[in-house]
C-alpha cells in the first residue's frame, strides 16, 4: 500500500477502504507516513467529503491509535456528555450530579485547556480542597458508591488526533465536518463512553457559527457513534449570547449550585434538564424523554441533586459546605457595575466577545502557560429580550486587577446592544435522535 | 503574512496576490515554509486552480528562485522549443539545424533524464567526440557563428520547481494544469528564451492522454508566456502512435540526419517543418508561417540544413562524416525482425508500451543510475494505416543483449494491431497561438 495511492484515491473522490485508513492512521502515529503527504490528504477530504463508513473507519482508527479507558469496573450504561464548546457554558457541572441523582453513573474525564474560562476541572478547583488526583481504583469506587466523580486526562489517548489536530490546525484544514467529528468522537470513545449526548452550539459565540454547519455536525456525529456502536444523540442549542448569567470559574460553580437549587437561569436550567434527560434514557433509567425530565425536576426539588453535588465534593476532598456558603468561593476584590446608556431592549449580545472580556480579567488562559484568576469574571445583568432602563446595570463585573477594566467595560458595550427591539432567541435550535 | 492564511485563501477559491505567491516561493526555497504546508496548498491548487495572473505569478518567482541564463550576449531573437514528451519524439535534433539553416539562432540546454530512450545529450553523444562541456563564452561565440550550440544543464535553474516537483509528486498533486504549465514554463524562461514554441503531445505515449487536457495545458502555457513578455506558440499533436520509425538513440540520429536530407518519415518531417516556422516567425525571420515553411523546406532541398548539422558537430568536438556515413554510428550486434501474425492494416500502435519495449533493450533509463545502450532500440517498419502482409515485419529490434528480446517481442505483438481496418491518426491536432 502507497500513501501516495491513497491520497490520489480521496483527491479523485473514491472512498477510502477501513484497511487504507488504518494504513494512514497507524503510519502517521508511528511516523513512517510523513506529516506533508498526511496534510496533502487531508487537503483532499477537506473538498471530497468521507463517507460514513470513512468516518466511522477513522474515529475507531485514532481510538486504537492509543490508550482506552476500561470503564468495565463501573457498573451501568456510561454515557458521557460533550458540548461543542461556548462562553458561560456550566452545564457539566450541573448535569454530573443531576443525572448521578438518578443513577445514572457519570465517570468524567476532564482536562483545563484554553479559553474564556478555565476548563470543568479548574472550574471545581474554585472549591477549597477539591482535587482530581484520584488512583484508577478510587474513581471506580467513587463512581459506584456516589455515581460521579471527575478525574484529570491521563494516558496516552487518541495521539492520531492529536497529531492531526496540530497539522490541520497550519494547513487550514480545521474547518472539515467529517474531520472535527471523527475528532471529537475518538476522543469520548477511548474514554470509555458507552453512550454519548453531545451539544452543539450555533451562533456568534460557536465554533459552528452558522446553524446548517451545526446540524450538519451534530448529525455526523450522531451517525458516527451509531455506526461504531456507541448509542449517540446531539442537542443543536443556541450560542449567540452565553448561556446563563455567569462567565467565570467560581461564579459558575455558585451559578451550578444555584441551578441545581431549582434557582438557576431558565436557559441554563433548560439547557440541563434538556441534556439530561437524553442521558437518563441512553442509560436505560427512563423509557421516555418525559419521564426522565420528570425525575431529573424530582432531583431538583427534592434536594437530591443539590445532595448528590455536596457528595461528590466531599468524596474528592472538597468542602461541601460552600454549597450552603457559596461565600467560601474565591471573592473577587472589585464588583464593577455596567451601566446602560440607553433605555430599551437588549436586541443582542455578542458571546464571544464577552467572553474575550472575561479572558482579560483573568477568567481564561490565552496560552497554555497563563494563569487563572477563579474569581474574576462577568455575571450578566441581563439577556437578549429584556427591557432596561438607561443606568441600569447590564453587567456586573468581578475584577481583581482594575488595569484591565476600562478595556472590558469598552469590549462590553461594543458587545452588548441595546435598542427598540429585541427577542429572546429560541434556546433549543434542533435535536438529533440519529433515527 | 502566514502561509496558513495563504492556503485558507486558495481552499475557499480566492486569488492569490503576486506577494502572496511570492512569499510561498521564497518560504519554500529557502525552507522557512515547510513542506506539509506547501502540500496542503498544492492540494487546494489541484481543486481550486489559478487565475491567469497566479499562473503567471507562479512562473516568474519559480524562475526568479534560482539562477537565470543570460543570453543576451547572443544576437538575435533566441526561440526555445518544447515537448511534453513521447516515443520517438525526434524533432529536437532536426529542429535545431534545420532553423539554423535559415538564421534562426539556437542556444539549448538540454538534460539527459529518464525515459524510453536518452535525452538529447544522450542522443548526440552516439555521433563519436561529440561533447557538451562548453564554457559561457564558447557556447555564445558557436550559437553567434553558427547559430546552434547544445550545452549541458548548469547552474541553479529554478530550485522551487524541482522542489515543488518532488513534493508534487509524492502527494498526488502532479496531474494540475497550472502546476504543470507553470513549472514547464518558469524552466523555459529561467533558460534564457525570449520567445517558445511548444509542443504538447496527446494520445496513448503522451503525458496528456485526453486530447481537451492536452488543449489546456496549451493554452495555460501560452497565456503564461504572453503574459510574461515571451510570445509562446503551441502545437497539438498526436502520441498515439510513435513519431518517425526510430525509437533509440544512434537511431534517432541516422533518422534525423535523413530527415535533414528530405529522406525522413513524413510525420516527423512533417511536424518539425510546423514547429520550425512558428520558430522562425517567433524570431522575426519570415513575417508568415507560408514564407516561414518555404525557407525551411528550401534549407532541405539546398543541403544547407544538413550542412549545418554537420557544422554543429564538428563545433562540438563531433565527427561529422557520420551524416554521410552513418555506419559510423554505434551500431547493434542484433538485428531482430517481427512478423505480422496476419495480413491486413495496422490499427494500432499504442506508443508508451512500444516506448517502454525500447527501455527494456537498454535504450532508455529506468533509473537515474541506468546506463543507457546507444546502438539499441527500435525501428518501426509500419504505422498505423500501413497495409501489411502475413510475415512481413513490423519492426525491426535493434538488440545487444538478446536475453531481453522474447519480452520485448511480446509487448511488441501486444502493442502493435492488426485488423480489416486502419487510418493514420491526423498528425496536428490543432494549434494554439494565444491571439
Amino acid at each position: 500500500m502507497r500513501m501516495v495511492d491513497i491520497i490520489e484515491k480521496k483527491r479523485n473522490g473514491q472512498e477510502l477502504s477501513t484497511e487504507e485508513i488504518n494504513f494512514v492512521i497507524e503510519g502517521y502515529t508511528n511516523e513512517t507516513i510523513p506529516d506533508y503527504q498526511v496534510s496533502a490528504l487531508l487537503m483532499a477530504i477537506y473538498f471530497e467529503g468521507m463517507s460514513q463508513s470513512e468516518r466511522a473507519d477513522l474515529t475507531m482508527a485514532m481510538v486504537e491509535s492509543g490508550d482506552q479507558i476500561d470503564l468495565s469496573a463501573i457498573e451501568g450504561i456510561k454515557v458521557d456528555k460533550h458540548s461543542t464548546g461556548g462562553v458561560g457554558d456550566t452545564t457539566t457541572l450541573i448535569l454530573g450530579p443531576l443525572v448521578a441523582a438518578v443513577g445514572v453513573p457519570v465517570a468524567k474525564m476532564s482536562g483545563r485547556g484554553l479559553g474564556h474560562t478555565g476548563g470543568t476541572i479548574d472550574k471545581l478547583e474554585a472549591v477549597p480542597g477539591f482535587h482530581v488526583e484520584l488512583s484508577s481504583d478510587e474513581f471506580t469506587r467513587l463512581v459506584n458508591e456516589e455515581k460521579l466523580a471527575v478525574i484529570g486526562q491521563s494516558g496516552n489517548l487518541t495521539p492520531a488526533d492529536k497529531k492531526l489536530y496540530a497539522l490541520r490546525d497550519v494547513t487550514a484544514t480545521v474547518n472539515s465536518i467529517p474531520l472535527i467529528a471523527s475528532s471529537i468522537m475518538s476522543k469520548k470513545i477511548a474514554a470509555g463512553a458507552d453512550a454519548i449526548v453531545l451539544d452543539v452550539k450555533t451562533g456568534a459565540g460557536a465554533f459552528m457559527k452558522d446553524e446548517a454547519q451545526a446540524r450538519e455536525l451534530a448529525e455526523a456525529m450522531v451517525k458516527i457513534g451509531n455506526n461504531v456502536g456507541r448509542q449517540t444523540m446531539a442537542v443543536i442549542s443556541d450560542m449567540s449570547q452565553p448561556l446563563g448569567f455567569a462567565i467565570g470559574n467560581a461564579l459558575e460553580v455558585k451559578e451550578a449550585i444555584d441551578t441545581l437549587k431549582g434557582e438557576g437561569p431558565e436557559d441554563l436550567t433548560e439547557l440541563c434538564l434538556v441534556l439530561g434527560s437524553h442521558m437518563v434514557v441512553l442509560s436505560e433509567k427512563a423509557k421516555t424523554h418525559e419521564e426522565a425530565r420528570k425525575m431529573l425536576e424530582d432531583a431538583i426539588d427534592s434536594g437530591e441533586a443539590l445532595n448528590r453535588f455536596k457528595a461528590f465534593l466531599k468524596g474528592q476532598g472538597g468542602d461541601a459546605s460552600v454549597v450552603d456558603d457559596p461565600a467560601k468561593l474565591p471573592q473577587a476584590e472589585h464588583k464593577i457595575e455596567l451601566p446602560a446608556k440607553s433605555s430599551g431592549k437588549v436586541s443582542r449580545i455578542i458571546a464571544d466577545n464577552v467572553g474575550t472580556a472575561a479572558m482579560w480579567l483573568g477568567a481564561g488562559r490565552a496560552t497554555k502557560e497563563s494563569e487563572i484568576d477563579l474569581a474574576v469574571g462577568l455575571m450578566l445583568k441581563k439577556k437578549v429580550g429584556d427591557e432596561v432602563k438607561e443606568g441600569e446595570s447590564l453587567v456586573t463585573i468581578y475584577a481583581n486587577d482594575l488595569s484591565e477594566v476600562e478595556k472590558v467595560k469598552a469590549k462590553l458595550y461594543e458587545s452588548i446592544e441595546v435598542s427598540s427591539e429585541g427577542h429572546a432567541p429560541a434556546l433549543i435550535v434542533d435535536q438529533v435522535t440519529g433515527q
